[in-house]
Formats: structure tokens, C-alpha cells, sequence
């Protein structure tokens, strides 16, 4: 006999986590679609030589394999068979691969599927991926994640758009105060010009990334080890100061990068982008054009993005950018996109601290009816009947048994509404309705009971 | 650089499919949850452990192994490191498995959560499962199976329900005509009693199981072979026998096997069944008692039933049944429940044949604004704006470009409505909307350009 239990990192979302979770994605896939993106699922295995090399080394080990079915170990080398070939074996046994996210198989799709879309083609993508991360709080190794992309367009429309999804999102949620900080990888290729080592913002982009979790002097070591000068972070200052608002910062940087090649081509987007941000005020979120931000993604080119929550203390709950060429690797050159995500396990966290969640969220079952005998077990069969009919989500106590019983159900259930039948219901056709919350209650006739259920108010 | 491909057996779901997909499945949810049935989600990987020996030695094979992070070879003994010995090395180097149905999870779910549940726990399930078969026609190594169960009363009511909500999702989809049949387990228990082999029921539900496919000769080999009498499928002639309704074959059934302890519990349980479902007419399914229905599940120990469409020629497209002992295996006994699930892959294929999806499943945008300079898209904007505050799913084209190019675009992705904008347009606020279906074009401001697109009629 087993004592069961879950991989760590995995969890069950029961009830009233699923419908918590249901009525988050319920809004941002409402918004996706009004924005005209299309919905996508990609199997949950890949071709293990589809993902990898994608992520980088670590992100390889990360990747869960499937092995092989059938007898893996036939016709394997022996040579492998041993600790230190594993790496060499892996790919033998198992071919197969769990995603890693949803990005690499949406460019998958792209590149099998290219003769029968239409360009610029917009898809959202809700799916779990797996990472064999070692599980803490917050971090598991199955977990949803929530992409919407574009591709083949190079028009600033998608990042502007993409602004507003995420400000329709999150102001639907109830989230009050949140901050999209910005920015363009042409500045950050004009920043390592800017220091004067052209071609070198790749090294850049990894070590600013991690600002925010080891600070200034672990960036600016980094740097140094790298090749860049000493306090390289002071010699970028002036890229860093806050400006009144998003064209006087442009023009700031038109004076310290506008004789880059880079420098011009971030200005021209960044130029092009505010243009597009003066048609229309946004619900809830504040802008921000922020140099400091590189984000750890290699396959951005364009501008970039990441979102936070300014009422709780969590990292960034949506992020994305542009990408001039995500679909090389698979042979596709030239499809030009932009892609974002909404990091849904955090954003949930910052509902349940915030207490943003809608309360009825977990009531499913609207109202309980209940029986004593045989007879009035039989006489439910038709209310039920009624009111499911009617939409009312309703169900009959599944025996006649005592009605304490029945009611510590209604409770447990957090089922509002409680129809009691005795037989003077029965002869009367009066139906004896209990509000659980209120304690009231009161008697109605079938149709009554449903015009009230039907208000939420008894 | 590498083409890419899928795994065998797995399958993209592109922006229509997924349409029809999620029309199948909010149908389903929604009756789902009107029977106060709650959603229920399991992670994707559960320990290897959980899954071994539910499934038969035949499942086993056909689970996915999950290889362990790191240096899975680690500490395994040279002896297992042989083609011959890859059934014990397996576990050690794979300790999870992705699920292979909804059930053996559903079990683990109430042994893991008994303390907190409120019984009778009713959950429905929608999630893909994982099968290393062979891949065929209409067989897929990732499919979604659909499933709810009731767990913690014995009360027929849920068998009753169970019918009604076959009904409602199968007349909901527009299926004309389709045929529960049903059977009890007890009554294949005192069969075999019946033709002197007590006790030996489940031979006999594993060769009746296959008379669809293989025919009776078959059969009757299979049953010989196993010890029962020459040609058992003639002496059991009696309960194939079709009768005019219900409660005369219920009749005819006592006669036959009224004297057997199994033949009083079947006879019990189907005469109470029978007055639950006089209580109600059902929408579009026939009910039929066949005492031929086996259905292949070991654990089933009550009523059990499928489903077939009767305009296709298809395999069963639902099926359940009642069991007394699921959790068993995981340490909890005398949990009695009853379940059943759609075969959602196989319905998805009879509403295509039947061509039943509603046409309007593949049209997401409603409306696409085209523009030809950069005055007519930024005049744009604010129109893309308008529509989309007033919940009308819209885009504009994200350059200005030929209206050709647009126009073809708005064709492929099935757009109804282009609005076009010239510089008569913008002077005078009247908008030229064009429907591509009957190709008619009018002059209209927005106000009531909305107010036909919300009527769908132009």
C-alpha cells in the first residue's frame, strides 16, 4: 500500500485555485483576442534537438527528457553507458523533450507552417513548461506560462499595442499603481560604443541585468574583469538620470548616442514610439524609458520591456521585446517580431496578497437542495430539474439523510443558497430557501426562488 | 541549421482548431459545473510509483518516462546498465512519468487531500494525457481526455446525472442521435453464475468486451479456452435479447438471474436507476440495458456505460461507470464513486464529419482597419481605440501599405468587416466599411458602424 505523494516542484490546483486561475487567464485572453491575437497549443513534447542549444548550457540542463519507449538501451554504444557519457547518452535515449517555454515551439510553428499563414500573424499561447530548476517558494517546475507575439512586421504599432494589453490586464485585475519600464538594445549597443567598446553589448546587457540583485559594485567588477573601464556604471550616469518626461529624455540621449549608428536607429524607434504613446492615455500604468534595463533574453534586437507591481515587493510580473530574427535557427531569416509575456504564478501571488481576487470566485454551486425522505428525494428530482434548466447551478443533496448533514455540505462547499423541502413545501409548492451568509429565510414559490437567485440578492 | 519537426503522435493546434477546441470544451465545463461539478487540475509529471500497476503490464509500457535531472547514472549499479535489464534500471534513472489518464491522479488527488475535501466531491478534469502507442489514424501519443467523477456516495442519483449530462453536451453540440448503453457489472457477475462458472466474471467481461471487434466465434474460442461451456455467447442469448423498454427487461433479467446474489444487487440498482429516469425525458439519447456492454476497465464494479453517434461510424465517444474502490490502492478504502469522461479527440471528429462546428468558430477579429500614409494610421488609432473600448475584437493593419496587401490579409485570416480610410474620411467622420463576404460597402459614421457590427449585419 502506497502513501502517495507529488514530484517536487508540481502541485494540484484544486477548486478554488483553478477558479481563481480560470478567471486570470479569462481576462487576458479576452484581451489578447480583442487585440486580434489568435490562440495556439503546441505539444507538450518536442523533438529534444528543437530545444536544444536554445537556451544556453544551463538552460540545457534544465530541459526535462522523455526517454525513449521501447527498449531505449538497444543499439546504444556501451562507451556511453557510463557516469561521465551521460551527456552523450541523453540525446540516445531520449529523444524527446518536455518545453521549456512557449517561444522556442511558437517559432517552431512559424518556420513548419509558413506557406499557409498570413502575415503579420498574431497568436497567444497559454500552456505549461517545465524546468528542472531546483523547486522554492514561488519557483516550481511545472508552471504556466502566457505569451502573446507577432511576427513579420517591423511597425512600432506591436509594442504600443502590447502596452495597452498589458495596461488592460493588469488595470482589469484591480492593480492599482504598476510601472512598464523600457527600452531599445540599440541604446544599450550605443552605451558599450558610448565607453568605447563597440560591439561588446552583449557582455553589457548580462551584467546590467543583474543591477537590481547584486548592485552597483558587483556590475561594475564584472565589467572590469571583462575588458570595460573602471566604474564603467559612473561613466554611464548621464544615460541614467530620470527626465521630466519621454521626449526630454530622448533628447538627452540624442546628445550622447545620436552619432552612433546605433545611437540613431534607437532614437528613430524611441522617436516613432512616443508618437504612438501621445494618441492615447493608458488606464493604470506608468511609462518609463529606463537605460538601465537589458533583460537576459539573447534574441532581443529592438525595444524592450518589463513591468512592475508597485504595491508589493516582487520581481518583474510581465516582461518582453522586440526580436529581428527568432526563426533563423530554424531556417527562417528575416521574420521580425515582438513577443511578450505575462508571468501568470507571480501575477496570481500579487492578486492573493492584494487581496484583488473577486470573492465569489469560488463559488461554483449556487444553491443545494435538500431532502429528508425518499418522497421528498424524488419531488427534488424536478426543482432541480427547474432551476439547471434556468442556468442556476444547482445540485440535490445525493441521498435523503439527515439535514444537518446536508447543510455542513453547503457550508464546506460554500454553496450560498439552501432549499429545504418538508412536506408542507410539497403540498404548497412554497419552497423554504436558506441564505447561508445571512442566515435569513424565507418562503417563495419556484419561479420566485429563481428571480432572486438570478439577482444574487435573497 | 536545422529543420524542424514533431514528435510522432502529437499535434500543433493552429488558430481554427483551437476555436472549434475551445467551443467543444466551454460547452462541456459549463454543463460541468451546472451539476455543481469543480474543476480540478493534476500536474502533467506524478511519480513513477503512482502510475506503475494501474494500467496493466501492457499500460506500463505505454507510460512516458520522465529521466531524472543531473547525472542520472549516478550511483546505478553496472549490473542494470544492460539491454536486458532495462525494465529494473528504468525507475532508477526515470522516477517520474507523465499521466496516463485522469483517474489514477483523480485517486491520488482524495487520498492526498481526504482531511479537506467535503464529500460527495464532485470534479470534472480537462487535460491532455500521455501514451506511447503506436500512432495511427485518430490515435495520438498526447490527447486531452475529459473527465468528472462523484466520489463518497453510492446513491444512483449520480449514475442518473451522469446520462443527463451526456445528453445536454451531446444535444448541445447538435448531435441529431446517439445511444447510451448501459449494463452492470453484477449483472456480467451473475451471467457467469449463470452458465456455472461463478466467480469468474472478469474472463468473461474481457472476451464479451471484444465481440464488437472480433465477432462471437471468436469470443466463444476465447471463453472455451478459459474453461467456460461450448458456444457460452448461445446460452447467454437469453439477455441479448432486446425487449420494449426497460422494466419489461428488468423483468425478463429477474427471471434469469433473480435467484443469484449478484443478479438481486444488478436488479436493484437498475430498478432504482429505471424510476430515476422516468422522472425525466432526456433531449436527444436513447438509453438502452445491453447485458453485452463490458467495457474494459478492472476496477468498474457497478453500472457501466458508453456512448455511440448513430449517424457515424466511430467507436464509443463517452463512457463510465460506477466503482467501490479507487483509492483503494493509495490506502483509502470504501470510497465509492462513479465516472466518466468524453472522448473529446473522437467527438471532435464526428461534429467535423457532421459538420456541426457553428461558422462562425474560426472568425476572431471582427474588423480590420486598413490605412494607406502615415496621416490615415495615425488618424487610425483612434478609431482601432474606439472599436475596441466598445468590446469589438479589432486591428489595424500595423503599416500603411498597399490596400491590396490589406485587403488580402483582412481574406486569409476570415475578417468580415474592412473599414477603409481616405482623406474624404477623415474631413467628414463617415467611414467606408466594406462586408468581404457579400462585398457590399456603405458610409457610416463610427456610432454606427458599432452599432452593426454588434448585430453582426451590415
Amino acid at each position: 500500500m502506497q502513501k502517495p505523494s507529488l514530484p517536487r516542484g508540481t502541485r494540484d490546483f484544486g477548486p478554488e485555485t483553478m477558479s481563481k486561475r480560470s478567471y486570470m487567464f479569462a481576462i487576458i485572453k479576452n484581451v489578447f483576442e480583442k487585440f486580434g491575437f489568435q490562440p495556439l497549443e503546441t505539444p507538450s513534447m518536442e523533438n529534444l534537438e528543437v530545444l536544444t542549444g536554445k537556451y544556453g548550457d544551463e538552460g540545457d540542463q534544465l530541459i526535462f527528457k522523455v526517454l525513449n519507449s521501447g527498449n531505449y538501451l538497444d543499439g546504444v554504444d556501451e562507451d556511453l553507458l557510463k557516469k561521465e557519457n551521460t551527456k552523450k547518452l541523453t540525446p540516445k535515449i531520449a529523444e524527446k523533450a518536455l518545453r521549456y517555454d512557449l517561444t522556442v515551439p511558437f517559432a517552431r510553428y512559424v518556420v513548419m507552417n509558413k506557406a499557409t499563414l498570413s502575415f503579420p500573424f498574431k497568436r497567444f499561447q497559454i500552456q505549461p513548461v517545465w524546468r528542472a530548476d531546483r523547486p522554492q517558494k514561488g519557483r516550481y517546475r511545472e508552471f504556466y506560462q502566457c505569451d502573446a507575439d507577432v511576427v513579420g512586421t517591423d511597425s512600432l504599432l506591436c509594442e504600443w499595442e502590447a502596452f495597452q494589453m498589458i495596461d488592460e490586464v493588469l488595470a482589469t485585475f484591480g492593480l492599482a499603481s504598476f510601472t512598464i519600464k523600457f527600452n531599445h538594445r540599440a541604446v544599450l549597443s550605443a552605451m558599450s560604443e558610448y565607453v568605447g567598446l563597440k560591439g561588446r553589448e552583449m557582455d553589457l546587457c548580462v551584467a546590467i541585468d543583474k543591477l537590481d540583485k547584486v548592485g552597483n559594485e558587483a556590475v561594475n567588477n564584472e565589467l572590469s574583469q571583462k575588458g570595460f573601464p573602471h566604474d564603467t556604471l559612473k561613466l554611464l550616469s548621464p544615460f541614467f538620470e530620470e527626465k521630466q518626461d519621454l521626449n526630454t529624455k530622448i533628447t538627452h540621449l540624442e546628445s550622447l548616442i545620436g552619432q552612433f549608428e546605433n545611437g540613431k536607429r534607437a532614437l528613430a524607434d524611441l522617436s516613432q514610439l512616443s508618437k504612438l504613446l501621445e494618441t492615447k492615455n493608458l488606464k493604470k500604468a506608468t511609462l518609463q524609458l529606463d537605460c538601465s534595463l537589458a533583460r537576459g533574453m539573447g534574441y532581443y534586437t529592438g525595444c524592450i520591456w518589463e513591468v512592475k507591481a508597485n504595491q508589493v515587493s516582487m520581481g518583474s510580473i510581465c516582461g518582453g521585446g522586440r526580436y529581428d530574427n527568432l526563426t533563423g535557427v530554424f531556417g527562417l531569416e528575416g521574420v521580425s517580431g515582438v513577443g511578450f509575456s505575462f508571468g501568470v504564478e507571480r501575477i496570481f501571488d500579487v492578486l492573493e496578497e492584494l487581496n484583488l481576487f473577486p470573492s465569489d470566485q469560488s463559488v461554483s454551486t449556487q444553491l443545494l437542495i435538500t431532502s429528508f425522505d425518499e418522497e421528498s428525494f424524488l419531488y427534488a428530482l424536478d426543482l432541480l430539474d427547474f432551476f439547471r434548466s434556468n442556468n442556476i447551478k444547482t445540485e440535490l443533496y445525493p441521498e435523503p439523510t439527515k439535514i444537518k448533514k446536508q447543510f455542513t455540505y453547503a457550508d464546506n462547499r460554500k454553496i450560498p443558497f439552501v432549499l429545504v423541502i418538508g412536506s408542507d413545501e410539497m403540498s404548497t409548492g412554497n419552497l423554504t430557501v436558506k441564505n447561508l451568509k445571512t442566515g435569513e429565510q424565507i418562503k417563495k414559490t419556484r419561479e420566485e426562488v429563481l428571480i432572486a437567485l438570478k439577482n444574487v440578492t435573497l
